[in-house]
């Protein structure tokens, strides 16, 4: 297992993912990784240099950068020669918590779609409030307008990945809808909702916003716009309440600091449920390999989640098995 | 101000919506409300009876009756007789907190649209976090489909309520997109962009989900598919992690209890923010009267905060200038 770091993206870089990759080494010393970036930045955060290789490069994409453009102009860039080296076979997935856009298009235009794929789309684990596990949620967004057909193959991606990668068996595959009942929507959920009822999947029809977190599927599929005004406004919510309890405790002056003291059990708790990173990254799934990414402002601790979790797409070979899958099944449109 | 009231729809009715016309009758006393409905159901609840006056009826549409056919077939249904008192000119606004579907027919094909208007609405005021007030927010789901020049319109429906009904100055209108910059979107958003900067609005363009509870606008259009994800996302967010904190805060015991006791206020807060119902109802905006929803689980307070909001709309005739605004501007197709 050969994965492809571009050390340089997000926030934090390159000292958050080099620290990151140091903590995945102790989970799986078998692991080679390629970091590629500025080698001088790069070399103080090592702490054991076995199975680490340093790609050198000056160039690198900014948060700011225009995605394709960037991807076609800074050619030396670390996400572009980590996403060249996953094209040549000198790697088998790629990591980054760079520019977002520019990893997707990265992703589409240098490692390139799997056959009969036709729009890859992001895919996060969010959380189940109160139990074990999270629901695989896509499109979040790689896309800004979708197909019923693309909806059916998110359905079939989520299914796998949920299977194969969270250990679920026989998961539970919702479509993202504004209402349960089978006739409601808008002409795309409704052809949707035909073309995944026809799919090999353990489809349990629509599913409402309000449901997600409390677990009604395992996977849940919606195109590119909705899933990112969906995944935003959980976000939005869940940051607006626990800035606003943080601001009434502290309003309360002594009796707030003791009741927050006696349930601090309760709020780190509360913190952590909503904290998904421990799932991974989000996937631009859809592609011939891994390509993962993770918040920018991400941390050591979060790397090391993402690495475990490339660790079981390439144990599972998650991606070969969709490629075959998708072989045999010719592009419906 | 002559208020039709659906006395039977909603979980609770008709004891919860005739408490709060009482309610009501005590801050506006010169209010005649006209109550529709079981005379013997209702009478029981009614401690002053002046200005109102109680319509029998046998008939009432339920919470599961298919909203066109409820409205078609039930000729005599308290709804639909409190909605041809408005199309007859017998009362000035119609209030239910009954089917919402069965509303938005009964609004659609008995009171009409204004002119000019081709895609009613339907518009709540949600809350911003931390602060007074809140923004406007549509379509929550009135269409599972929307055109450009309908968000256009949103946008100005929204303008007129938010400044003649909330007494906002001169109102920040933002569109729902999946990002700030104005080149981002689907051809929908691209489309709804450039016709709301055309617009005498105070148009402060594309707005992200994440930043709604944060008041980054008074007023946010968006089409009806993505509004209804978007409040069900933020509404089953926030009551998840406010169930969470009290199950955690259960689980530690007695410490547990002392915490809460000591936070009793701070929470209290908290759960008084995310409670819109202060706002009032829902308005099913661009019909030719005011149509005003509230949540089937209404009690009577909401109710009176629902007769105060529609009591705004009859002074400031909000209504009467869109009817004339859109009389002036011709149908954009």
């Amino acid at each position: 297992m050969r994965i492809a770091v571009d050390a340089m993206g997000g926030d934090n870089a390159p000292q958050a993912i080099v620290e990151g990759v140091m903590l995945a080494k102790q989970d799986f010393p078998e692991i080679e990784f390629q970091l590629y970036g500025k080698e001088d930045a790069i070399r103080p955060f090592l702490t054991d240099e076995t199975n680490i290789t340093i790609i050198h490069t000056e160039e690198k994409i900014n948060s700011d950068d225009e995605p394709v453009k960037a991807i076609r102009r800074k050619k030396q860039a670390s996400m572009v020669l980590a996403a060249q080296a996953v094209k040549n076979g000198e790697a088998d997935a790629i990591f980054s918590a760079g520019n977002t856009g520019a990893l997707l298009a990265a992703g589409l235009f240098i490692i390139g779609r799997i056959k009969n794929i036709e729009r890859p789309g992001l895919m996060s684990t969010l959380p189940v409030l109160g139990k074990e596990g999270g629901f695989d949620f896509m499109d979040l967004g790689a896309n800004a307008e979708n197909r019923p057909e693309h909806l059916a193959q998110y359905g079939v991606l989520g299914s796998f990945y949920a299977a194969q990668v969270r250990g679920v068996k026989n998961p539970r595959v919702g479509l993202l809808n504004n209402g349960t009942e089978a006739s409601k929507g808008s002409e795309l959920t409704k052809k949707a909702y035909e073309l995944l009822s026809a799919e090999d999947l353990n489809f349990v029809g629509n599913v409402e916003a309000r449901d997600l977190l409390n677990g009604v599927a395992d996977v849940v599929v919606t195109d590119g716009f909705t899933g990112n005004a969906v995944l935003k406004s959980i976000e939005g919510t869940a940051l607006g309440m626990m800035s606003l309890l943080k601001g009434a405790i502290l309003d309360e002056g002594l009796k707030g600091k003791m009741g927050a003291l006696l349930l601090k059990d309760a709020l780190r708790g509360l913190k952590n449920q909503m904290d998904y990173s421990q799932h991974g990254g989000a996937v631009l799934f859809g592609l011939k390999a891994p390509v993962i990414k993770t918040h920018g402002a991400t941390g050591p601790e979060a790397v090391r989640y993402t690495i475990r979790q490339i660790h079981t797409m390439l144990a599972t070979d998650v991606v070969g098995q969709l490629v075959r899958h998708f072989e045999q099944s010719p592009e419906k449109s």
